[in-house]
């Protein structure tokens, strides 16, 4: 046990995640107030929106005015998604407000890249090199190299450990011919596939090539397996996950329309302080945040403990 | 990995679990539907139905009418449930269809014994003493001893490994006395308190006061931790787990209306296969019943995978 991390950093990706995804229109002052209230809870680390395409995603037509409307609370790091120069733009006129970094956003599997980006992954790694020409030329300094699909994909099935090493290899050559220094490696679980040895072997495979750099769990709890997902990284040290309250968000690809979304922020925060670690995050607020989600998208979200309770508020009342 | 077991037994429970919760009435035909059904997935255990007062448990009311009408399979223990001699009487009328067997049933929490039953620790081993022998009168092998809030409870909060080990022991006390000789000990997770480390502690010591006994796990999924607590346990080599299709069921106690049910069927069967243990069942079959038990009961089950569709599923499709 003595690979546990003392903290778990958890970074909310709610508001982003979870209102690309909603079919009905989500009202701006929502969206407000749940970026509000999530940064009242403790969250260092918030995910507010995607600068995309209006056509492409509806849901976030109003980015500029969520991030224009809510307040800032000192101390927390609001963030933003983007996938090419023009999403780079609109979120550098935030610059002030947003914490704006770069990465170098990958796929473990081409048959996902072709059919969720129209790209072969050469041409997505060309596509990646003007990308960090482009935040470099801005002054965003470029120091992850993000990794899709890195355990396996509808369209191609398993993807190995090997496969994930030469994704990330690659991106290592662009940041290399860039001159910036990469710390950081996020691995995504886009389409559920991990299960925990698959977890386990991968991250061993990573860490061996790439000791110092710190690994981000990216997990979607598209078959359930999410918390054991969480469990297996954190024994083995992991200490950040991207997560979404109440479970918001989904997996839009092949066939999985009705699927879960990401792993719930509030069941890794629960797991955690269990566990005796540290996350910053009081779950009671964050629980009932999830249920504020849950009241604004207007139907039941996967979270089960939003529905169930703290363990704290069942031994505060047995005290 | 050594302890990783090379088979693990899914018992069962959804038709149980599910049709005692569910508020509206559920038509007999559609509980031997789905009775037929899960025994064609290769499920070898399968909990057909309470024995239970029909004024407390209107919803299986019609147990008798079920287990009459269902087919049998060969080679499928198709079983019950009963808490008092009125309900054992009923399931001997089906002694030839049925597998009865008696358990010595405990609680490790006086709190809920007092609020579910309504009865003191100490009334609850004369009720399970006066139960053994009522067993034993009808030729009903007894054979095992369950611990229900093994984990935590709603009323009582935090229960340790060694209340766990103290309340099996009060049940071998009662076998002795019997002279029945217990080969099983089952584990339950009433309210959702576990976490993987308490689960490891707790199979830790009861293992080490009685290293030859098997152990079940009954693990409901109420805060979302129920997979990752199996994964802990099958790592143990815990090889005997309840757990409900489309995670039907739920959890009646404590202000937890809303809360999820058992541990799914088909995340765990995924979990096993995925890991390269054995279950027997075909898990592509299982999940067409989870959502034949979605469409019976007429809203969105727990159960992530039904809605997301196998991996095997994706794996063909990429082939």
């Amino acid at each position: 046990m003595s690979d546990l991390p003392k903290h778990v950093h958890v970074q909310e990706e709610g508001p982003r995640e979870g209102f690309q995804i909603e079919p009905g229109p989500i009202a701006t002052a929502d969206k407000i107030r749940l970026i509000e209230a999530l940064a009242e809870t403790g969250l260092k680390h918030i995910q507010v929106c995607s600068f995309v395409s209006p056509k492409i995603v509806p849901g976030w037509a109003d980015a500029e005015a969520t991030v224009e409307g809510f307040k800032a609370r000192p101390g927390v790091h609001y963030t933003a998604l983007w996938f090419n120069e023009a999403g780079l733009n609109r979120a550098l006129a935030f610059r002030d407000k947003l914490t704006i970094g770069g990465s170098i956003s990958l796929t473990a599997s081409e048959g996902f890249t072709k059919k969720n980006l129209n790209r072969t992954h050469a041409d997505n790694l060309a596509a990646m090199r003007k990308q960090t020409a482009a935040h470099l030329a801005n002054g965003v300094a470029v120091t992850r190299i993000g990794v899709m699909a890195a355990f396996g994909c509808n369209y191609q099935g398993d993807i190995s450990p090997a496969q994930v090493v030469k994704t990330i290899e690659d991106g290592f050559a662009i940041a290399e011919e860039a001159g910036v220094t990469i710390t950081d490696l996020s691995l995504a679980d886009t389409m559920g596939w991990a299960i925990p040895p698959r977890i386990e072997r991968t991250i061993a495979e990573v860490r061996s090539r790439w000791p110092d750099k710190r690994i981000t769990l990216h997990l979607h709890d598209t078959r359930g397996l999410a918390v054991a997902n969480a469990h297996a990284a954190i024994k083995l040290g992991v200490d950040r996950f991207d997560a979404t309250v109440g479970g918001l968000g989904g997996c839009p690809f092949a066939g999985q329309k009705g699927a879960a979304g990401n792993i719930c922020s509030e069941e890794l925060v629960l797991l955690c302080e269990e566990m005796g670690i540290e996350t910053g995050v009081d779950l009671d607020k964050l629980i009932e945040v999830g249920r504020m989600a849950e009241a604004i998208v207007g139907h039941q979200l996967p979270s089960e403990l939003i529905h169930a309770g703290s363990l704290d508020a069942f031994r505060r009342q047995a005290a």
